[in-house]
This record gives C-alpha cells, sequence and structure tokens, in this order.
C-alpha cells in the first residue's frame, strides 16, 4: 500500500515540477530558470513543512524527488511546445498531486506534532507554499490567492481536514490517507467542473 | 506580568493580521488569500527567528497566535469596509505590536545565543520580517524599506538595541523588557507624528 | 590554508553584500533597505543552506559575516555615486565570491549529508540563492534565471560538481577546494568574456 502511495507521491512532484518549469518557460527563463522553478513546487511545500516540525528535509534523506523534478524540468526544457497544448491534462494531474502532497503532509505534521490545527496548516502548506515561490519568483500574486483559482488550497484544507478528522475517530493507516485524497481531489475537480471559486471580502 | 505580556503579545498578533488581511482585500484576493497575508506578519517574523535560533517554532508549542490570526483574517473579511476607515487607530496598534514583537524576540535570540548581534538581527527580523514576505507575495517593495515610511525598522533596532544594553547593564526581566518596548514604541510614535525617516544613499 | 579561505570569505561576502546593497539603491530604498539587501546575498544562501542541513546558521556562531556586510552596506550608503562607476572591477569580484560561496557550500553540504546530490544543489544555493532573495525584494525576475546572464549558476554547478568528484576520487581537503574554486571562476570569467549564456526552452 504504501508502494502505491510512493509511485503517486513520484507522480505528484512530477507535473507540479512541469507546472513550475512551464511557468519559467513563459517568462523567458532560461535552462537554470527552469530547474529552479521546477524544484519549487515540487519539492518547496514540503521542506518549509519538514524545516517548522524541525524533521529531517525529505529530499536530504532521499533524493528521488530531486531527481523526478530534474527529469521533469528537461522534458519541459525540451518539449514545452507540445506540453502547453495539453494543459487540460495537467489541471487533473495537478489536482492529483494536491490531493496526495496536503494529506500526507498532514499525517507527517500530525504525527510529529500531535496538533490537528498544525496538521491542517502544514498539510496545506505542503500542498500549496511551493506554488506561492514559483509564482513570487516570477513575479506575479500567487495564483493560489486570486479569485479565478477553483477552491485549490480550499481542496487541500479539506483534504487535511478529513485526515485528521478520521484519525481523531480512529480509522488510522492507509484508510484515512486515502479516503483525504479522494476527498482533496473530489472537491478541486468538482471546483473546476463548476466553476466554484472562494470569495473576496465585501468592500 | 507575563500575563500582561501575553495579552500585548496576542494583540500584537491581531493587528499585525488585520494589516496583512487588509493588504490582500486591497489586491483583490480571496478568503484564502487573506488568510495567508494575514499568517505572514503575525507569525512569519518569530517562525524565521526560531529556525534560525534552532528553537521549536512557537506556533507549534502554543497555536494561541494562530487562532487570533484566523479571528482576525475572518473579522477583516466580514468588516473590510469598516476596518479601511479606520486606519489612523490601526498604525498606533501597529506601533503597539511592532514595539512589543522587537524586544520579544530580541530577548529570546539573546537567551539562546548569547550575542547581542544576533539578538538585534533577529529581533528586529521578528518585528519586519513577516511584513516583508506580505508586501512581496503582494508584488510590492516592502514598505519599510520605502523612504516614505517613518523609522519602523528603525523603531525596531532602538527596543531591540536598548532590551540588549539593560540587560548588559544587569537591568533583567520586566523592567528590561518594558523599558525597551517603551523606546520602540516611542521612536516609532515620534517619528509618525515629526515626520522622521531614514535618508536614501547620496547618489 | 584555511586563514587564506576566511579571508577570501569575507571578501566574498564583501561583495556581495556591496551587489545588495546598489540593488537597493537603485530602487530608491532608505538605509534600512540598503542594510536588508546587503545582507540577503551576503548570508541568505548559506542560511538556507544551513537551516536544511539542520546546522548551526553559520553567523550565529560566529558574526562576522554580518560586521563584514554591515561595512559593505554602509560604505555603499555613502559611496555610491562612485562605486556604480566600477561596476567592471565588481562583476569580476563577483565572481571570485560565487565561485567561493558554491565550493563552501559544497564542502559543507557534503560532510553533512554524504550525497553529490545534496552538496551540489546546496552549494548551487548557497553561491546564488541571497540574489534571488535580493531580486524578490526589488520586485524583479532573479537577474541568475534570465537569459542575459552569463553562466551565473552554471559556474557554481560546475565549481559543486568538480569539488564533489574530487573528493569522490579522493584528493579531499584544499587541493580539491581550490581547484573547484578555479574551475567556478574561470567559467564565469569566459562566460563574461566569451558571451556564452543558457539557451531557453524551444516553443
Amino acid at each position: 500500500m504504501h508502494d502505491l502511495l510512493f509511485y503517486f507521491d513520484m507522480a505528484g512532484v512530477f507535473v507540479f515540477a512541469i507546472s513550475g518549469a512551464l511557468a519559467a518557460v513563459r517568462k523567458g527563463m532560461d535552462l537554470f530558470g527552469i530547474i529552479v522553478l521546477a524544484l519549487m513546487p515540487a519539492v518547496g511545500g514540503g521542506t518549509i513543512r519538514d524545516l517548522v516540525l524541525d524533521q529531517p528535509v525529505f529530499w536530504i534523506v532521499s533524493t528521488h524527488s530531486i531527481w523526478v523534478a530534474l527529469i521533469a524540468a528537461g522534458l519541459t526544457f525540451l518539449f514545452a511546445r507540445h506540453l502547453e497544448s495539453r494543459m487540460r491534462w495537467l489541471i487533473w494531474a495537478d489536482a492529483a498531486g494536491l490531493a496526495l502532497f496536503c494529506v500526507v503532509g498532514a499525517e507527517k505534521a500530525l504525527v510529529v506534532s500531535g496538533s490537528p490545527m498544525v496538521a491542517i496548516m502544514l498539510g496545506v502548506t505542503t500542498g500549496v507554499a511551493g506554488g506561492v515561490i514559483r509564482d513570487v519568483i516570477c513575479n506575479e500574486i500567487p495564483l493560489v490567492m486570486r479569485v479565478d483559482e477553483y477552491f485549490y488550497a480550499t481542496a487541500a484544507f479539506f483534504g487535511a481536514g478529513v485526515y485528521c478528522l478520521m484519525d481523531y475517530l480512529g480509522y488510522a493507516g492507509p484508510i484515512a490517507l486515502w479516503a483525504a485524497i479522494a476527498t482533496a481531489f473530489t472537491t478541486r475537480a468538482m471546483a473546476i467542473l463548476k466553476g466554484w471559486r472562494l470569495p473576496k471580502a465585501l468592500r
């Protein structure tokens, strides 16, 4: 079961890295910029999570994610043209990556801190912080905070929240993990299909 | 005495969070953006301080600050209109928050590192780094580094510096804390009232 | 031999700090902005490296770098006019700083993690991350990721890579250090003289 999680995780890293690499291509950056912006969404959120939890940074312990992100950056560098026309496919893969990242992040934070509040915050951080850094480096307001994004952080919040709830109710392990991942993915998918968005403040 | 400090601290978190939430509202961000930008000034500087000092991050140890910042974000979301017209009141509350943050940050850094230099740097960091992150995410040159700001970082510097000086002279505990907080607040308040600003470089 | 390395290191900090201070002057920032932007390139990359490696942050252990960066900021504040006309001299000093930072960073990361992959990543990070933060705060796309920069990160990559290779081949200590530093400096110098740049993605 954890093998399946590992392959999902690498798939999430791959797709997140492509999102960053494509942003770099769109900004006309060079190969180094493409690599850095591929790494940010792929490992940035998890790095902040591990630093805040005072745990060994996951890509120091095992460099799999780095290699996968580098391969994604290289492929994007070579085939950027073809990838852009497959944006629709990428959005769904990205939703899967987000669902996985936020739940795995929440699980780790819950084990270390014991606080559902911290678990939800760092679950969302794992899912979205790398993308925020990507957008900040690209000199843009982060996509995840804009009204034109469909429940991105919200999906991560629901995923992390459902995991904490199930853990609290005693459904530990794979059941809680997959239920939470399904919740996050469904939330994001429905929001994209139905056009759901978070409101702005009343002014 | 430390109870009083706790309530002051929460008040500082509350006002700093409102400053971030209002920035998000002004940029037309959605509710998630408002929450993130509320959290940045409220807990960002202290998080960097704790990471650099290799101490447990304060909001992992106790989540009070997070709750207060979330409440501030929620209230700003609902009542942004009314808050904007009370900007003058907010500036003074912000000055109080800054004074407290920089001195409490300097105290913690001095205890851990023993170096006044490190204490002053991390005191200023605690006071201003969260606001810098807020402005960077908003895609703006940080307010605290601009000539049109009145002694913001300078007030934090004086607050942290006076605390270190009094500690060096043997006035430990509450006396040093409150004298330093008063120094920082007075510096900022005088600068606002008199229009004092830091100079630009001669060119 | 390590004394020589120390003086080189301080010279690198000095020049990197000037690069940040000048960026702040160009943006019309005040004295505090000049100090912050001087500190970012000077100690920012090494700080991230130490946090990720879970090592004590180097400028907490020894504040030499902070003092040198503050002096550089002060001199830039006073003599910005004269420095700008010496940009050509600064570029070469910056290349030397980059060469040293990336190799020293790679050495530290290799000792702590034992992984050449991690060593190269954190070597490059030590060399360029501070400059990225400087540019992000200045609200600009980081120079190091733009096509108009000559092999900046590439030079850091070669420096860190050569160090790891020589370490792997058994040439530990000063020989590996200086060979790697020479490689990084030569790469950067040749790229500047010959106009070498990294390619953009094909679109």
